[in-house]
């Protein structure tokens, strides 16, 4: 079992070359992929490296794998309220395992489809590592983009969706339990909320795509405005799953603040936007909760805090940080 | 020593991030970069992945990592014709080592102001080995790009610069030997031909970088137009340092058609374009040899070959094969 970079590539990748944008002029194979962005429009770039045992599990699925990085990267781009125009993939290999090729390319040929992200290039290397570096580019009209700051105070703080689900999920496959599907897919598939992104431009005053936990991305949105707010854990429980499938009340409140596995949105707007924003919601079937408002005072304050639950366990919560 | 990834952003790459371009709408920092491309212009993009034992030597500095990769990634934006527009990198290191750190963000600041290129984002991640993957992003004006098709017979075949002396002076550095620095420059900072590439545009009718070796890429040019070449051996020697630092007339062909440490471009064009290409060579005080031509019968003949080298001994050096 020896397959050269070359005979990868053409067997699992040059077949998802093939399926291309309408903005593609010209997909994988030459030096570089060409582009013709929408007319009017600026783009959108990010790079995400993901690497196994650090931001996937070891042994996870090729199609596990292509779902969670692919979706992370993605969500880059919604939170700019970014349309996605292509995609390149770096992928380095400690095997050339055709079992997991196979998973994985047939999965990315979904996802790339279903998210209109067409693969215009990238590179197979092999390592003594498994690791994945997405880059993803979009577009959007030109000053509509939304940024991380901008927010002001007195505006609405929202989350969309689900947050907490895959976070408990991911919990329940690493203790040996099964998760119920409903909660398990949030884990197994999530979905970069594209569309939702690209409505709340002209409507959201800044956004961030919930990598690191609600708690801690709000924190990023909050620095940038130099702004404080004051949340209500009341607004966070809403989730009926997520409260089901939790330990305690407590515990599901921790998983919807600190589980940053889900790649929702955390997004602040003005109340007069909030008749659209609820419009929005039901047109998307997705949940778009306002758990609290934006304060000029500086600081973070949870009202209604289950018991079990303190604000500085909460607090301390920060994103993962590789090298400390 | 111990630095977080927030850290080692904060101290050796947010500085790189102030110096931006004309098209950076928005530089690292937010969820993605924006960028406006030139009007009337489409976008060129490629991903390139560098594994320290692999595509560089164990234990080399930041500053030779640094200036040899990204050179790598952007002569592909050289190769299309292109003019640079940003570029992103996804950093995979083993531990935070502040020397290197150092010597590798000093390097960058200066290639990326060198060619235009203002990084725009990317990420910083621990791996159990050191890796780096550059996305670059160029611009073309609408359906000036050149690909690696499109070349017809009786065609000249071109090479700029001279190739094989950066494979000749790793050659001495891996032997314990040190190269003159004439010749060691080229292994230690190789320049893409990004000027080269964009004078190109309109005279050239293919074109490739030189990065498995002028043989092996020129096998690709006319694997791409279906053509054969006859080349000849006298025009590849024009190299007097090369020549005078090599073993031999052979050695110093063999490191000519097949070292791909340069980042030269091997590219063809009609006859009627020579006049025009040797007023290039001079404007640019770069070496654009014709080196054989193109022709409608397949295979490559190289004629007046030293008698110590036989074709098959050259032909069966082809790209370095990762999985084989």
């Amino acid at each position: 079992m020896s397959l050269s970079e070359f005979e990868i590539i053409d067997q699992y990748f040059t077949p998802l070359g093939h399926w291309q944008g309408p903005h593609t002029v010209m997909g994988p194979g030459d030096d570089c992929a060409v582009l013709s962005p929408p007319l009017g429009h600026q783009l959108c770039v990010s790079s995400d490296t993901f690497i196994e045992g650090v931001h996937f599990p070891v042994g996870a699925s090729g199609a596990l794998v292509a779902r969670r990085t692919l979706a992370g990267a993605v969500s880059d781009l919604a939170a700019m309220g970014s349309e996605p125009l292509a995609v390149t993939g770096a992928l380095t290999l400690v095997a050339a395992v055709p079992d997991w090729l196979a998973s994985f390319s047939g999965a990315l040929s979904e996802l790339i489809q279903d998210w209109q992200l067409p693969l215009v290039g990238g590179n197979i290397s092999r390592g003594r590592e498994l690791s994945l570096t997405w880059t993803v580019i979009g577009s959007v009209p030109t000053e509509t983009y939304v940024t991380r700051s901008g927010a002001s105070a007195d505006e609405d703080i929202y989350v969309s969706g689900w947050p907490g689900r895959a976070g408990l999920a991911l919990l329940k496959l690493q203790s040996g339990q099964q998760p119920v599907a409903q909660l398990a897919k949030h884990y197994l598939a999530p979905v970069p909320r594209l569309m939702l992104g690209q409505h709340l431009r002209g409507l959201a005053s800044a956004m961030i795509d919930v990598s690191d936990g609600v708690l801690a991305d709000l924190n990023h949105l909050l620095d940038r405005s130099a702004l404080g707010a004051r949340m209500n854990a009341r607004y966070m429980a809403f989730d009926e799953l997520l409260q089901a499938n939790a330990d305690s009340p407590a515990a599901a409140l921790t998983h919807f603040l600190t589980a940053g596995d889900d790649y929702e949105l955390c997004f602040i707007a003005p109340a007069s936007a909030r008749a659209e924003i609820d419009r929005l919601a039901l047109k998307l079937a997705l949940p778009l909760n306002r758990i609290g408002q934006t304060k000029a005072e500086l600081g973070l304050v949870i009202e209604n805090l289950p018991e079990a639950l303190t604000e500085s366990m909460l607090i301390k919560t920060t994103g993962y940080r590789h090298f400390t």
